[in-house]
């Protein structure tokens, strides 16, 4: 849904969003989303403060989002994150480490399913 | 497999794992593959090399481990990295965010998925 | 593989299957599975009954493949199932709210995880 | 973190949440994001909004939240969600058959990835 | 359910089972699948057709079997599949080398996805 | 990164790829993980240690790799080692199968999830 096309309510999100991110632009995901308004308001709600400066910084943000997309294949999230985390600072470096450790998560969390390993007393909550 | 029962080449092993993370026991996880030396060697040189600090600081790399590894539900990971990322520094409050990325990456990773978003132009390769 | 080009056993199933869904073309799913028979005929007998109405009706079976499909990623799935859901009534509205309760799920799912959260006690078998 | 030694604020998300529900005890799950009161918040501000009666009845909410967490492999989330299916109506038939759907759409979702099964013109977008 | 509280059409399937695997204990899985008899039934049909001896050997289905529920954090599956595997004669090795096939194809397929890697011309359909 | 750009750390991996395989040309996955040597040359060495013939043929391995693609909807890694599995030997009797068994894993390890199955005491280690 294009913002000349979109209600009050979605005009005030995608406002929200143009503002928040410094951008002139409305991304696809989002237009998707607007088609049923409440995912749209709430979704960008819990975004926006999500991903806000806190206790870690916004390229850390970036990252953790983009490992996570990466071990779901999803393919949209991959891009526009990959996009987000360059904007941010990532550097081809960061990004290669980055697959590394995604990659060995990956490859180790079956190797402790496969060897069905107890989870070590000191561990333990 | 405890060090005393090991082969000269698992101990080799456990020996460089103790040394570099500078502790004095051996989690379950290698003790499981020692049960074939080839993988226990293999999996600690690979990990051993993506985690050592390089572009990214081992705290960052811990969270991403610990973000895939919630993202996999895989229960004896998250327990070890948890452990590993709040050693490295992780508050309570950055555990906390972090967990906020990786719940709403999980949610807008299926967002994406069903509404089946086509990348903006700008994000293709 | 074509109608045309298919054995008696295949076009069995594809009758079949034109027969029970009132529809006049097989989908490229079963035209694929057809270069193996026997996986052809056993995934559409499997489908078949567990589709069929039921305690469950139609409608909310489509929209629960849809939602399994969603969380895994199956592009093709969601396509044909989100048509399969729109032809057995999904309005707009009813898809909005699906994908947002498919969301949350997904990331209360990893919430749970990341906080190891111990089943109640009255949650238990 | 139990209701007694709670903030104002993890309280009153603590009464909201029994008052909306009409229960009197505080699940697992919300003690434990009570060690970050901002995701305890929004977390479940959002599951209010999207479990609320709309388009679609609790009932058919709770099946399709089921379904995700089977589909995750989220042991808690299947506890608790089950419960909670079961409660709004759920009988013994109608989670067979939920359960018969979610195995199927797991089956399907891999057969088209092995079969890489192009999606037919009439379900592109 | 146990086999003397067991309708008919339920011992049916338990005697087949029994019969076909040459064992005399139910497994909890039927037993826990015997509450909706139909979905038993055919999934034990499915199971039967797809595990016996074919153009593959039955330990190379077990071990792909267990490759998937490895994958899928499947502890329950991990466990019979194990058991079901060294039966048909998987060795220590075997088993070692089969979780390096798993943890390196989980590691690489998330390379592929973050690394966004086209699909070679050659590879297309 | 095509060969005759790559510094002569990667030439030596791309070499070494093309004459192990006894193939002629790099892959788009070699290519793309180029751009980031380290992760390049280990995940090269790994692979060539876990895929070469042992316990297991590699027939086998390439099946078991696909298998793991094929529930983790890698579509790149799908296509190319359903090329490698047919170039090792797997016919589509072998495919078909393998597809069936992937499939049933997939759906049985849901309804284990769902029907909340303990694990049998014989199967406990």
């Amino acid at each position: 849904m294009e913002y000349e096309d979109a209600s009050p309510e979605v005009r005030a999100v995608y406002d929200d969003i143009m503002a928040t991110r410094k951008i002139d632009q409305i991304n696809n995901f989002w237009k998707a989303l607007a088609s049923h308004p409440p995912t749209l308001r709430r979704t960008w709600e819990s975004l926006k403060e999500v991903m806000a400066p806190g206790a870690l910084d916004p390229l850390t943000k970036e990252m953790v989002y983009l490992a996570v997309s990466v071990t779901n294949s999803c393919e949209y999230c991959i891009a526009s994150h990959s996009a987000a985390a360059r904007k941010a600072g990532m550097t081809e470096e960061m990004f290669g480490e980055l697959m590394g450790v995604v990659g060995m998560a990956n490859e180790t969390n079956r190797l402790v399913n496969g060897y069905r390993v107890p989870v070590d007393e000191r561990f333990k909550r």
